[in-house]
């Protein structure tokens, strides 16, 4: 069973191809579990073991391998015909002298590709080094063309049925941000307070159930606060101390994340609630400068433009394309807004503006996650912009 | 604050650079996120964008090199000095004219490491092709080497301190696993059933609280379970269905993962009934055959006799390494139970053994995760090995 229709499953596909014809690829290889389930459907926790799709411009359905075991698993996820799943022995598996790439260089042999122009997504996180020196062994005479981030190109305007989907990641994107801000109070440990956004990420809404996000909460407490990435503790939250939020909800591996800041007690510093107010204004300034036919890096000149006034910079890209994914991002790696990005917006492109102002020892950051519209953009969720006060 | 004391890390650096001058490398580009931790005790989740330890035979102290925003989330879990973490520009980040390992290279460069013997993971998730050809680009007369699993063979022989934090993960896996058997109802959606189980594995114990496993909660129902990987959909659970559970509590990055097989209602099939009671007579003579000196391949021959005496087979492996990990894998890709592999069994090697049998259209999993001690094996869980009836 697709979550999509198999009629947008071949619209994606004819895409795929007429960018690769572009590119004069005939065969790619893809790896990217996002791209993967793009084009078939198929969702499993399968992809720490080697698996590709295969797509040839000659042939109306793209082949996929995976480990055996994960052969039925695909089955029920996929649109494909039985015969274009094939699975590799687990011999190959986290073996030296074998590997499933040698597996996929037969098969490529087999279906007389070998003298065609081919592509491997050279920049995906699950195509490693030893992937493509393997696939070379096998297939010594094929020159591997770089095809990365094609199908993720094609992926960057979404249908309305993804945009349904994100926007169902929105609802519970603020369910969990709702259930964040009621349960941070100080002696909560962290890791409790987690545990409950965990819970209402996955539960969703009665409606409709939640996904996994690719990014786990990050919620940095205190002085931490001076930095992204950072996950949890089992410490108690303490009083007068701030906490950053960027938290998701995910629909079908959809996602919208959502950053907030929140202030344990009722005295934020005074440097702090400047920060938040000079920031959630640019957030607003910036979000209404969207509109389709500008390009990602006039957007971001607003945005710079009402921070230099204020003595503010921000080293970092301010937003980037966002939808379907698995860990460890929900990045397209298309689209950044930021000096240099040229890209024109089009309607139905999807985005996470994030404004983290991570300073030496604390910060705040605030974000939305939307789509261009026709006249500007929208917010998959809808949720205030300010520092909250909790506890 | 790092989890484990200095003088810790420092033995495992000793015990690194000694494998690196076995395999002559005198600096190695460390980029999987545990070997990353294991050695420095970084831990953000920011390896979805490049990022390096190198360590050279030469120096006291590994160089982390990291995105510029994650550079104050580092100097709050490493013991490594300030000067020894290096961040990259955000303009590096996901473009495609430049890239983190040029700065990487220039790193190299200006360490007068260019004329050393290095080596790179090649068979990380997190190198992929193009980092290494960005590399190269930058340091075109580097012939590099590989050293993929040479700190991953260091992570396997366990300290007591991380035996304690795997025991720890394996009390949360408990937790979660009854907390799965408690809420699998008739009528209940599987989402608010994992929903429960993730908050289980987060919150961890009064004592002690978790963190996120590496891998989701894998649990899928019907005739799903003749598949490992798949996860959870928002349908209800059914009557007289069967349900896989594969289920990990981690503890500071280590894990201890357990999976059993419940059915919905009090009438198992009669086959479900004999499988499980062959899967669980077979993993307790497969554990009582495990003590330091056997090799992999040996204790795996004992479970392949046993199941051929019933007309079984198994073609997957049934145990592997495991213990500090990221996404996607908790496994540590060094030791696998299976026909070929003779590494010898010694004293704190860390495993799940997982005896899944999935069948055409159903399937039972029974394992354990354990450590090897001095006469045998200890499992990091306690719980019941048996077909479980709930709802």
């Amino acid at each position: 069973m697709t979550v999509f229709t198999k009629e947008e499953y071949l619209q994606r596909l004819k895409r795929t191809k007429s960018r690769m014809m572009e590119q004069d690829l005939e065969v790619i290889v893809l790896a990217d579990p996002a791209n993967m389930n793009y084009l078939t459907g198929y969702d499993g926790w399968s992809f720490y073991t080697p698996q590709v799709l295969l797509v040839s411009v000659y042939e109306d359905e793209p082949q996929l391998i995976v480990r055996g075991m994960d052969v039925n698993g695909a089955g029920h996820t996929v649109w494909l015909s039985a015969d274009s799943c094939q699975g590799y022995p687990d011999s190959l598996v986290q073996v030296a002298d074998k590997h499933p790439m040698n597996f996929v260089g037969d098969f490529i042999r087999k279906k007389g590709w070998s003298d065609k122009r081919i592509g491997v997504e050279k920049d995906a996180y699950y195509f490693n080094v030893r992937c493509l020196e393997e696939l070379q062994k096998t297939l010594p005479h094929v020159r591997f063309e770089d095809c990365s981030l094609l199908v993720n190109w094609v992926r960057s305007i979404k249908s309305q049925a993804e945009i349904l989907f994100m926007q169902e990641a929105g609802k519970i994107a603020e369910k969990a941000m709702q259930t964040a801000l009621d349960n941070i109070a100080p002696g909560v440990r962290e890791c409790d307070c987690v545990a409950e956004v965990y819970r209402a990420q996955i539960q969703g809404l009665p409606e409709f159930g939640g996904d996994y996000p690719a990014i786990v909460p990050m919620m940095p407490t205190g002085s931490k606060t001076s930095a992204p990435h950072l996950t949890w503790t089992d410490e108690p939250y303490q009083r007068e101390q701030p906490v950053n939020l960027e938290l998701s909800g995910c629909r079908h591996r959809y996602h919208a994340p959502l950053a907030r800041t929140a202030w344990v007690g009722q005295n934020p510093p005074q440097k702090l609630q400047d920060l938040a107010q000079n920031t959630v204004d640019g957030l607003n300034l910036t979000l209404g400068a969207i509109k389709p036919g500008v390009t990602c890096e006039e957007v971001e000149l607003v945005w710079r433009q009402h921070i230099a006034r204020l003595g503010l910079e921000k080293k970092s890209r301010i937003a980037y394309a966002l939808g379907l994914n698995y860990p460890p991002d929900w990045g397209e790696h298309t689209m950044s807004f930021r000096p240099g990005d040229t890209t024109v917006l089009r309607p139905n492109m999807t985005f996470h503006m994030i404004l983290g102002m991570w300073m030496d020892d604390y910060g705040f950051e605030c974000s939305e996650s939307f789509w261009i519209t026709d006249e500007g953009c929208a917010t998959f969720s809808d949720f205030p912009r300010k520092l909250f006060m909790v506890g």
